[in-house]
């Protein structure tokens, strides 16, 4: 049920009946040493597909890029900047929602997206569009689950965490030869957040905040994409049991 | 301790010892038949100041107009558009750290205006300023303490709540003379946020979002105002306990 | 007749008979040693707020922070950029607009506010908003009066003029202890406006233009304030003797 | 003296010794029937030009397009946004700036350019641009001369005026057969300014506003002209009197 | 070589003898009843990869939604705004540029991109960000080509065509299942570029521009492929070969 | 033909049965030693003129100033930023399409301007102008004619070429006393397009982009403007045979 694969009379004929469309969004940055550039989307893409599969519901292409700009101080991450994002995904949102799609669902991850996303859709609620404009992270509530302590016992961090380096792992197994494994060091840091560039790489020289990176693993990632879809198909379930004005 | 009482030898002393800025912020938007146009600012500054005094914090004039777009179907209410105000909060959190301010922290009475000021703080970061800039909203958490609960059992709700009605009550209980005491129904509704306007006034006729606003008083206010300075003077404290990069 | 203290459904009810609205609007800034950061609010707020009371009209909450780009030399000034003041008060007024307020009359405390609310309406205008949008400085024409002449004999100047801070000295007397009494120096300079804030420290180095602040006093204070408010009443009347087309 | 006219090395030598540039803008609008769509940037570079040779200063191109909005009711005009306008002169300021030109003057044509001007060099200014960043209107002042009252006896007006169809009829005197020369009505009419378009057309439905367009004549725009040049060279000498920073 | 595959010291490896990334962008667009909505950027990302495999050169993750109003009349097109997307391919053109990428060359599959790209590149350059910045879209000079000819006899046309929908035929044939495959009509027609999404829908009323769609096959698609990346495969040798300033 | 002779009801005349206007645009930028800094706009408005009166179609007033950002090295360039000069091109296309132009066409003199004006385009068309937009380039196409090739042999190049040279020469022949006139060296240069004001200074150190500009005369001038006029006139009369939507 991917969005890209369909023509468009089948998109008309699927919004006979139902009324809401995913939109993964991910970044482009830096995942520490441990870790890949593209985890974020990779992620998100995976985890939305599986619960559109799952519900019937449509996906639409995922935006790769998200907002980046404290991971610049690591080579091969790209940002687009707060205000373009916000313009970015209001556009997205206008076009999805003048086709009458009255659910849009983003799927995020990577934190960095989230309040950009969330002031686009007080920009798109201003110029009155109608429905639901809904922002689900898919790790959003994972750490504090059973299997996540059980999994990294505190660990997982904030950024190039196990959880999502253990996914991306099951994804994409073959890209893993020759990155790092071997453990690296783990203090526990109190920050200001959010960082300029150069405080970023200050803080957390190696790109990982407070995470085990070395933890995740393939077989993790499965258990982990287990319980994150089946999370996210609730949580999506429950906004569509939200009646539309 | 107020900004706007100094002459600048004084700030340029203050700044020898100090890096805090507290900068309240509200909005102007209906509070129900029950409450005030100014509820947001005038909470919010009234916290921020009392907090200010006790730790010897300077406090900036409060930004009085903020992001109430869902709230325009109700007369006298005024809104900045998200993207605007991304640009407003921007422009003030770069002034201020260009005088040397190191811990900018937004005392905010309007859940509108969080996601807008958190995408500015990333854009400030985006060009470089150092330091701490922080976000706290005087009303978060006060839902789950034992006083809201014992004062308004449950029917706080999230517009036009008792809480804040209260706290204005306390602060100008000249102007309550003749506003609608009577109560209203009460009914828990469900909703997609954000809302347009027209959205915002068909779901919620009168303005309030949940809130049994008549059960607020001048001395509840007093109750609530104690306890809203004295967890936005830990939260302070504990920002300012974060060591900067 | 505070806009802030009222409900939503005050503000229709004052829309029956009523059109008018003011709209303070100040900045941020420093005002040499003798005069404090708040100085051009408080003012325009005061004698905004006596007007409105005496022609029972309706007076919006304050627009603190203004244009100050030059005046960011010295510490405590925060400036919003030219531009965002564009649209900050274009979103204000089309706020107005969208009430039924045909009247929205900008009352000013600060020379650097003018060009971009000025621009503001233009740009309101091209987006189809009937009615009146108007910007009164209280301060225009005062220098030419005969009060001012006895009180300061030619050296009000243009910043930190003894006549704004007098009328601070009227409205804050508490807060003058400490700040700065004694005679500067007094040359008249010629200069090409506007200045960077290099350019502004440079040929102003203790922030005044001209003025001979030191000359303040409350006493004075109250003959700037009523002079100021009766001119401003006038003003006022005359905006509203003009028929809406 | 036009700057189009030089080439590069010129400008490097003209830069040795001098560091003034006039910069011509007007407006593409309705002048009513008795005067043509040119009328702004005719007279204004005429005046310009007049007065760079006089002077011995380089002339930049004309800025033909200016803000127009409430003119747009009238075929023919065309308006830049006034948002638009500000970011255009500051790039135009900017690039001046770049080359080292430390007095750039504006001379203007059209009232309704003047407040995006001066917004714009707040802009430059905030940009750290040294130097001066004048704006001049031909056409100010002229009014209360004995020239003007004995030639139009108080009916200049606002717009259409004799005084600058006078103008345009001593510089294009080809144009004009065919344009409507019998008078029309003169009503003094107040008026809140601005304007929508829709406004504009109903108060003034023929585009003039108070002014006896139909007493324009080239031999009065030779007398204009001379006023005109003479006045401006005067006001550009007391700028450049001004020492710089 | 995916950079979304690396790890940022692989990134820096890269940088250590390389210079070059390739960033494949397309659109969300209706293909017409025969084609897919994702074909643009399906068959940019392949064709890019495939040059980059044979390069060895890095291809960034794909920027998968693009400037697409006039095909805004068809269900499930999403569109970028101009602008938006001018600011969108800034930023990520510099975030590269920030890591030291000197030559960033964009791989196109959507004509409504070419204009806003090459305007971001000017902004880039405004900036001042060295090295070099190209677009190529990979079916530039396609149709002039023998095999193309040779395949559709004149009637690839420039929307929906044979050729692309033969590439996504190639690469995603199980899609394809139940999509459109009777001939259609095929006139050409003459208009003006571009249209609203009102009169593409009018001039062009199944989606289609000129094309023979129903030409299009999977085996096809190989040859074409092949073509294609040897096409692009040259240009990027071409450009490489451009000594950097 | 030209608008800015027009009074407005000329204009409601001609469009009664028309609906075509030509609007030239250029750039103030430098041409060389050779050539002079109005050379674009020069070139663009006479040719377009010249095409206009043939055609009995009027012309607009010339847009001076363009994107030229990359020519700021050299004294006396002025540039548009991008994004701007998009919003200005936009401004212009919805005020003529207001008044009933349905065939809006600039005629443009520099290579510059060419993307930013077509992504105004699309700009135009998003927000739902109807009618055609086009831009054509007078010197397009000119340098594979007989003419050219004849005339200089293959020196014309890219920038200050001896064909817009020569038609400034023949358009403003007192200009040139005191320009260079001697031969300078000619060596073909790769490079990569765009570049920064810094790289082309660097790459092309007299401003010239392998044009032999000295080969310039207003002899020539005369049979480019000819043969440009000729050739503008049929691309026009090609553009108005196409049928609107």
């Amino acid at each position: 049920m991917l969005l890209e694969n369909l023509s468009y009379p089948e998109v008309v004929q699927y919004l006979r009946d139902k009324d809401t469309i995913l939109v993964p969004v991910g970044s482009v940055e830096q995942h520490s040493e441990y870790g890949i550039i593209g985890t974020d989307f990779i992620a998100a893409e995976a985890v939305a597909r599986e619960a559109g599969m799952q519900l019937g519901i449509l996906v639409a292409p995922t935006i790769h890029y998200g907002v980046s700009c404290h991971h610049m101080g690591f080579a091969g991450s790209a940002s687009v900047s707060p205000v373009t994002f916000v313009h970015l995904i209001t556009d997205i949102c206008l076009s999805f929602a003048h086709h009458g799609f009255m659910r849009i669902i983003f799927v995020n991850g990577h934190g960095g997206n989230r309040n950009a996303i969330a002031t686009a859709f007080q920009e798109v609620k201003m110029r009155g569009a109608a429905g639901q404009f809904a922002l689900l992270s898919w790790y959003e509530g994972l750490q504090e689950t059973a299997l996540i302590e059980e999994l990294f016992q505190g660990d997982d961090g904030s950024h190039a965490t196990p959880s999502e380096i253990s996914l991306t792992m099951l994804l994409r197994p073959e890209v893993f030869a020759g990155k790092k494994t071997a453990p690296g060091s783990l203090q526990k840091k109190e920050y200001c957040w959010p960082l300029t560039r150069e405080e970023m790489r200050s803080v957390f020289p190696d790109g990982r905040m407070g995470s085990a990176s070395w933890l995740a693993s393939a077989d993790k990632g499965e258990q982990i994409m287990a319980l994150a879809v089946r999370t996210l198909v609730e949580k999506i379930e429950k906004l569509r049991a939200v009646a539309l004005v």
